[in-house]
């Protein structure tokens, strides 16, 4: 079956030139761009004044993050011109390992947005988690055998690297020996550390914030991923990289995106309008949403409208305010006119199913769990930075004798961290400040990296009952004496669910709503920043499920400080 | 083992920048480029005031057209800041088949330039051919294995990818899927046809002489190899590829290049050097030399003087002048003060030996081989154009009473071409106008594609004696009154020779002005106009094993024309 593209004007990411060009299609590939007529194919598509470019690449994102399956999350970005992804399972796979990472593989076979994985490299993230999960190189490495894996994921782990941790280096020398990228992790990494970082071969990193960091990494050789998702956003400070020399080391992604936003604002087509709205050039900015995605990863045949490539591409009305018409993914129309065309789930295997939909392996909470000892007069506190992710410790005096040293007035609230993995028991517990709810608890299962079910609330038996709703249906939840007010379940591995984007972002909306409720206030992302107090890799102070770390030092600390 | 190289300006092929810097090397890789001091390494090398950049990379050359073994080319390539080749033994594998290719394999292991390899992909070149070898996809894939094998060599059947040659499209199909380069070769092909070409998968030319021809390719997502050697001269032509943005999808190559050429003009160094004449940036010609040919091949960390690259690098005096003074590969220095430091050809596996030094099969010849019997009054004569591969159909008046048609008065001379691969007894016999010989014969075992024995002479038994001689000894020779007058033998495979390069542009030369003794005038090159009046793919007449061809209707004709 024979397509052709008539009358528009193509984007030619080889020479950064435009040119009226009709574009021929046959099955899933480009076959001819130039001077071809209606007599030259079956259907005929008449694009005239619009523009045809490459469909776009995100190079790196955790699907987990959107909370979408494979599908629904192709649903969302297909009419914002994504085609394809590279997706770090890491999530998923702090919760279900190797089986967690098949499961994605499985649940974005034959879906219309081409869905490439990098292995993650960090499972668990530090000797802190305890995780679903630890995966060591021999138990990703048979994964290199599927197409769609193309590298190994951000190896945020740069001690092991620069110190020489053979577990960490076994894994960048299997990808490395298999042919596959490296991608890196590495903020403020620079000088001579950095030189060691990426000596061992890791050519990519999508963390930085500033020019010159940028720019450090680039000289020594990295690509550089320009990320513009949810939380971290770098386009701005990044922009001179949309320029000559050196948009040519670069690439495009989102990272951690969240579906409201990718709705709202979009995913790398808001990228794209974003560095033209900054006066960079559209072409060369497509350049870098494109093609270097894809040859970066080694991606060969994709990423430009040109004979032989993968027929992934874009119609467009407007080249400057990116407006996509049509997407063509694997030379079907997917996007018509604005709307996705509609298409199916793939059927998931079954074990793999049932693994990620059975994750919460933990009995049923009592009061009793949430108990803390009275030990001391004073109790380390974990004081949350508003619009940050890092925390700071605060020393308090506890009322032992009311609420087990709860103190709405003072705003510390309990917080508790439960493993749910494998049954241990294991209960981290401690007092928060700086969330300032007065009222109810919220639990998540969502909760940085190993995804144990974190809790924060005003009292005990709200906790309960809300950890209880977790542990059997995952996902974020808000009780008010006694009773659930707003529930988000996420079924699958306690992180996704499979409903629409659009469903999940309402609900998404209602569990934080009932937190503000409580009188949260709207500069702190409630459920965002308690899934982060768990992640022992960002400083100071953090909870896990075996109590608290110093993460500066890298230790376990007491709760009590007397 | 460390080394620092201390006081040198260091050439970013990431950035264009220059930038003053001190390199670490430990073993094989580069693992820091900054401020290092002494300190951090166990060699010094002072390199104040010099250059340093990343080793030159020839992206598409046949060895065997040099004539040297791997080792004797290395050895003439280093001091040229050569430290990579992509070497396509397409003249081997149509001796030797499999075999040939694994010698080369062999004969280039561990010699301190690295050696990569595309595999033959048109053996024998036409069906005219009587080739000691017919390669199907199934007998070069295992090939793949090997890690020093890029990627599917120059596809010069390009009717048959057009028309859908199952046989072309398998081994197509199968370095693709291995996720391997395929380079193309397809002089002139454009528009629709090229489209076709190109939808293949065929990701870069070397055989544009025009610049509209190249910036076509380039659209069209081909790679465009900028060619350089002793006979093609493509660079005056395409210096507009030094310009942005088409440097950044260009490559530098010989393809065939001759000792004698190497020693004086130099190889890549030369390309860049011409460019740089020609007002070209000598940090954009550096980067076309290097990063870029291992990008377009897939070769990961090489190609820059970055962290984690393998330390094959230049010292350079003069960045204009590309004067090379220590060329280092694998981190070891090869070239100190410009003279190359010893070293010795690898082992060869004795069988892959045995093969490729008794490559010819073929009874002893008698007078009564070269006899053309008398069947009618006009024949079909071969006519050389002088600095042309090309040739042009002559009919002639044959005086059959003396010397059986041959007459150095008309220049019409003998010509044979001897199948001596399977010992078949074909012998295509003829005549030839152009060559201007007035005594004597010449003969060789270089005749492309096949390598059939080749001769010319004006007599039957200086023709006989050549023949023989080159049956075996391999080479070049020339003979008169039944004496050899001049030789170079090229015992391996009737194509090489295990002498220097110094000795084998010596030898060559003595042949060639052996012949020029005999009347040939300089216009001519006598053995190169020889090596390609067999070869059925340039027009438009040819003379194989079997007889006359047309080249431009593709079928076989007979020497006799009433």
């Amino acid at each position: 079956m024979k397509k052709l593209l008539c009358g528009g004007t193509v984007i030619n990411v080889f020479t950064d030139e435009m040119e009226k060009a009709n574009v021929l299609i046959e099955d899933e590939k480009i076959i001819g761009v130039g001077q071809y007529t209606p007599d030259d194919a079956d259907i005929v598509e008449d694009v005239t004044g619009k523009y045809i470019c490459p469909g776009f690449i995100d190079g790196h994102i955790h699907i987990e993050s959107t909370m979408l399956t494979p599908t629904e999350l192709a649903k969302l970005c297909l009419p914002h011109g994504t085609t394809a992804i590279v997706a770090d399972p890491h999530e998923i796979a702090n919760v279900c390992g190797v089986k967690g990472i098949e499961y994605m593989l499985d649940a974005s076979r034959e879906i219309p947005m081409n869905v490439y994985f990098t292995l993650p490299s960090c499972v668990p993230a530090t000797p802190f988690d305890e995780s679903g999960a630890e995966l060591y190189a021999d138990d990703i490495k048979p994964l290199y055998d599927n197409p769609r894996v193309v590298g190994l994921a951000e190896m945020m782990n740069y001690p092991g690297v620069i110190f020489g941790d053979k577990s960490v280096w076994a894994k960048i020398n299997d990808a490395i020996n298999i042919g596959k990228t490296v991608d890196g992790h590495a903020p403020f990494l620079s000088g001579k550390a950095l030189d060691k970082y990426v000596s061992a071969g890791i050519s990519s990193d999508h963390e930085c914030s500033d020019i010159e960091e940028a720019l450090e990494k680039i000289r020594k050789g990295q690509k550089i991923m320009i990320r513009q998702g949810t939380a971290a956003r770098n386009l701005v400070d990044l922009l001179p990289l949309f320029e000559e020399p050196y948009n040519h080391r670069c690439l495009l992604v989102t990272d951690d995106r969240h579906p409201a936003d990718l709705m709202k604002e979009g995913h790398i087509d808001n990228i794209v309008r974003l560095a033209v709205k900054n006066g960079k050039s559209p072409i060369t900015a497509i350049r870098m949403a494109s093609i270097q995605a894809a040859e970066h990863f080694g991606i060969r045949y994709v990423g430009a409208v040109a004979p032989g490539y993968r027929a992934d591409l874009l119609v467009l009305n407007d080249l400057d305010t990116v407006d996509i018409e049509d997407v063509y993914t694997n030379g079907e129309k997917v996007v018509s006119g604005k709307k996705t065309v509609e298409f199916s789930a793939p059927e998931i295997n079954s074990d793999l199913q049932e693994t990620v939909l059975n994750s919460f392996r933990l009995k049923e909470l009592t009061l009793s769990d949430f108990h803390i000892e009275e030990k001391g007069e004073k109790c380390r506190v974990i004081e949350i930075v508003p619009g940050q992710l890092i925390t700071k410790e605060k020393i308090e005096k506890i009322n032992w004798n009311e609420n087990n040293g709860i103190d709405t007035e003072r705003d510390l609230l309990k917080l508790a961290v439960i493993e749910r993995h494998k049954n241990t028991g294991h209960i981290g517990l401690g007092y928060i400040n700086g969330i300032g709810m007065k009222s109810g608890a919220m639990a998540s299962s969502v909760s940085h990296d190993s995804h144990n079910i974190i809790v924060i609330g005003t009292n005990d038996n709200d906790m309960m009952i809300a950890a209880n709703h977790i542990r059997q249906f995952g996902g974020n939840v808000v009780v008010e004496n006694g009773k659930i007010v707003a529930q988000m379940a996420l079924p699958i591995g306690g992180l996704m669910t499979d409903l629409s984007g659009e469903e999940i972002a309402k609900a998404n909306e209602n569990v934080r709503n009932a937190v503000y409720n409580f009188g949260v206030p709207k500069e702190i992302e409630p459920f965002m920043n308690m899934a982060f107090v768990s992640l022992s890799v960002i400083p100071s102070i953090k909870m896990t499920a075996q109590g608290l770390v110093d993460v500066d030092k890298q230790e376990r600390i007491s709760l009590y400080c007397d």
